[in-house]
């Protein structure tokens, strides 16, 4: 397919934060044109959204289900490849089944969807459909994310045995929701957020982490959920107990109540022979930690990287990428997969190293494991 | 009293860690005068530990009892002030108890005592002879630790949210005690250590820190102990939620089989206005963090600071203090008390700022309440 | 213009370093789209490279004088807007003439040419024509470093004293350039390089952010110049000792031989009453010091920056944004500037705060001065 | 000799800040007895610091004169073994030359004397007796640095190439000597300080590191000195380049109007195979880079370091140790060569590790050459 791939997008109008994040990650490595989208409920919005991206005004529309009916009639050299659905939580699960459903590929922002059942109906239309669907969860497109994996699969640090993983942030220690903030009022309204305030916001992100770069799954939890700001309709403050299925143990702390914090995502990840750590705040730099020589800090960009991380890097040493590059990562793998499409031809999204329709899954079921937990005088919940 | 206060220590000989570290911290400030003591229940390591520090033959005992009983009856003039304990944790009890019953002051090594029933007898003993009793928890000896109390204490972060202590440890990843290390061997021995490992060892200085900062008390835990290195006695990792009895929630990790790390005790508090961040490693910092302004990084020797912090501090900013000085600053406070003393006038260790027998107390029922809620299916277990 | 800028590129082909940068940093925003370029004076690379880039192989040209000549002709909704010129350095003031005497707009790598000769024809010809010139010296992209510029400008230093600039690089420790690294070779070969070789390619960059930040101009320099790499045909190190016009003095190093560092630019500028700090390596973060107050930690993203800063900020507090964007800064700038440019209507550069052709001219005349000053047994040469 | 040395002390009395750091260092390793004192050329104060310091008043003198005279004459078991001197810069000459003719060992405050002269003639009394005479420059003292010496020696740098040493503090960014601040009034007196300020009171503990880390010697200097602070009488500012004997450049920063900078004394070191970086503020961590590998972080404390190092260490590796456990370890050298001491045999400085009268005639050499730099046209002064 010599050519740039065409992507619609749904949501992303004016005032979302995670719109704008998609299109200048997509638009980084040049491989993907943004030509359509639907991209407000509010028509003016949706049209104004199209406008200030130099769109064609035939190719905007004013509802999702009209660009899917509209696109999959267009002609082959004309028509989107990909939808990228970026609306807020109660809008991403029937977008991305209508692409889905009228042939599109689909790269949609986490959660996958409302509620686990949800989550299944999407598994299994992907499975049936063959579609390459991507979730953005955006924290392990950071190279050096993909380098404490690599470092752990290869052995170097024995048989983990601890896991620390922190997502703290203090953006909501006010009441923002009550001064007219569209993102802190649709992230602690359960009619949009769902049944998680921080918990389904940033705590499945560092889930997530944890699980990637130890590849051990979370199999039961002990958890403590608060509203810390009265008030507020969603839990914005958590912290749990967390065993893994190969023997380790941890904990993971997600909090939007840390006054002064920003996002500082973080992982510490301790072994038999030794430990990693990495931040999110300054993702180009992973510590090693051994028992008995000093301290290593690998860094972003170096020829001693694995492939694995090298594959998703563009600037030499030194020269900072960050969170938008870590975003575009996540649409680089995807394009690459949609590109060897086949029909027919299962897609291995391992192969190509992007979070799938089983993480999404995965992590509504986490949600809810932690939410009942939280509720129970039970010590420990299991995490199926 | 115009001359030097003259100790006598019980404990210190040689292959001790933590006698030369008392014995240091005493004489920086030069208010402190090694008389006499009774530095291994082998006698000819007393000796030689009595020789190797220039003592008077004479004053080096074989026995604490004996050093009791001997310079009890010693004239005003050349009789000791006080004693230090710094045995291995079941030979605390004992000497302490034996030194307040012969009119001496004493400052002992934690855990105070072997259980919650020895930590209350000593305390009776403290009331009842008005004598000082310091217990060495060093991390509040360090000037920024009292800064962040100060900063918490005048209302400048508001009302307390989160607390996350953690003392991280790598040094037991291994089964080092199996390989003739001292400090390794009875650490892991319940015989020696009590009913706690890393729990007891290092556990208690996080909550003792968690609590100092805070001014808050700890009333409930939902604890995991985890002994992680096969064939090893104790629990070597730990890690559990928190309830204060201020609102606050928390976390409290500690752990010996963090490959790689080193003494990483360090705190974090937020409250509805700011947050603040301590570490043992970088001391001398204290960062402070805000809702809608930078971050401030506080350090040791400037003058905004509080006058309780710079009661404790040596040098001009940028001239570090370490460990030995966070040390030398519980015998600070402690010798002033003692200078202060007068009988039947009744010594308030929050005056002179110095881990006091409450602490001991208050510690060794975190340890009992912690191993019981390790051991329970019931979520919260209380701290009385 | 409602419309996607065209972007027509100069070098950047197959192997080349900085041509991607441009690519993906003219990419990020959605502003810009490139439809041509003359990529390589190989033809079949140029051929390659368009492929590779999915442009319409008609617009593939073989030199960028084939590509002016038939671009020109072009109509008007088809014709390229302005040229980026991104080849070797020797190869920057051809093209660049070119473009503007074609009519076009020019972004050009740094330096702006081979001599301070040929950069003053380019400064005449702007002049003339009144087209917009942009130099990538892309570290005054950076958002923080624009907001260290507002507080100095703010008089929240005072009155400058100190500026220590420097640019420490490691790569070029070894002959590289003998190894067949095509990086390495130019820059050591004085033929593609020009007369300075640390100076000119890393130096340049360290003087040009000591004068964007503190808004002084560097008048004397005594410098000492090192090929410390045997054989080596240009400079690898320098430093040099500065004064201001505005009475600070200060130190500049640059060099290729600091074994270990990556791209290590920083800054720290002290006044009257407070200094400064900025590491391009951490690029979020912006330290600011103070006689009498806690060090403060200005960091992107929050709203209590300056409007200048916030204008080149694209994500929130803690998600970190790096070179790639540095970079789109000066895209953006230029393309605003582009956007409001009007035939016969002067462009003022300070307005869209991007680098121009004074500061070309100013680059040229620094790296004339340090070879001149590092040749002469005068302690201080004076720079025009 | 079976019992603590027995130290008399020049200087340090009420006010002074280098007197009481002294003290403390001297008591940390429990080696060293203060016995007698002549604090302060006021009798009242000399008086009053015995007191505090709990001495026998009979041996808390008026005079230098008078303490050598009387001490003297003591009997062995009741005599100094050593005199501390701690007096202001133009003080330490003649109680260190009466000190030695009068048979005592010295360990005197830098700069060892007002003159390269007067260095010269303590060399040659030095040499006659036989005495040990150490020089406090503090920051050698440091075990890291010790390491990084360690490191340079073994050849793991390969040649050194490159030294950047810098000094920079903020403390006299105002005229402080104008307001009764003691250190600020005889720190700018040229009559006190001697012909350098800044250079002399910092820039002389920079040079110093750089020699002693890398083993090479400054043998040229181009120097720019300011007196920033309008109406000080003596520099407050230097930079200057340098040129080692073994072929190696660099830069020498000392400033005392660094706004905002408290003791920041750091040093980057270069070679061809890797570089290292050492900051006073953070003193147990050594950074080390290389070429094509991670930097290290190599910390005090492990059993990784080189016997050099250990020697110096007192605690295990995250127990910090700062300024006055690296002052106290000069103390520990020179006490050790002071214990064996043999009338008539040569004590070896390098065997200790302390510096020596040989450091004190260089560094007063440095201070009249950088002074004559600055005063020069002509690019390189030499230092001999």
């Amino acid at each position: 397919m010599n050519r740039k791939l065409r992507m619609g997008m749904v949501g992303g109008g004016i005032g979302s934060f995670i719109g704008p994040v998609h299109r200048k990650a997509a638009g980084i490595d040049g491989e993907i044109e943004l030509v359509c989208g639907a991209f407000s409920i509010l028509p003016e919005e949706s049209i104004a959204t199209g406008a200030a991206l130099y769109l064609d005004p035939s190719r905007v529309y004013t509802t999702f289900q009209e660009m899917m009916e509209k696109e999959k009639k267009m002609p082959a050299d004309k028509r989107i490849d990909f939808v990228s659905v970026v609306t807020p939580n109660h809008v991403h699960f029937a977008p991305t089944k209508l692409a889905l459903e009228s042939g599109f590929h689909v790269i949609v922002e986490k959660p996958i969807a409302f509620s686990l059942k949800e989550a299944n109906t999407l598994k299994k239309l992907v499975e049936k459909t063959g579609l390459v669907l991507a979730l953005t969860h955006t924290y392990t497109g950071y190279p050096m994310v993909k380098e404490a994996r690599e470092l752990i699969r290869s052995g170097k640090l024995g048989a983990i045995r601890k896991v620390y993983v922190e997502y703290p942030q203090g953006w909501l220690s006010k009441a923002l929701e009550k001064t007219g903030n569209m993102q802190a009022s649709w992230r602690t309204d359960p009619k949009q957020s769902g049944m998680g305030g921080a918990i389904g916001d940033i705590g499945t992100h560092a889930a997530n982490l944890a699980e990637y770069v130890t590849g051990g799954k979370i199999t039961e939890v002990c958890a403590l959920l608060n509203t810390v700001v009265e008030g507020r309709r969603l839990d914005d403050d958590t912290s749990m107990l967390l065993r893994f299925n190969n023997g380790a143990t941890g904990v993971l702390i997600a909090t939007q109540v840390a006054a002064g914090e920003e996002n500082n995502l973080n992982i510490r990840v301790y072994g038999e022979k030794g430990g990693l750590e990495w931040k999110q705040e300054e993702p180009n730099t992973l510590i090693m930690k051994w028992l008995d020589r000093p301290k290593e800090v690998v860094r972003a960009g170096w020829t001693y990287l694995s492939a694995e991380a090298k594959n998703f890097i563009r600037t030499p040493p030194g020269h900072p990428e960050g969170y938008l590059e870590a975003f575009a990562n996540i649409y680089r793998a995807f394009t690459k997969a949609v590109r060897d499409y086949k029909p027919g031809k299962k897609v291995d999204p391992a192969k190509y190293d992007f979070p799938d329709v089983n993480d999404g899954v995965h992590g509504m079921a986490f949600v809810e494991t932690v939410v009942k937990s939280a509720g129970s005088n039970k010590k420990w919940i299991q995490l199926k």
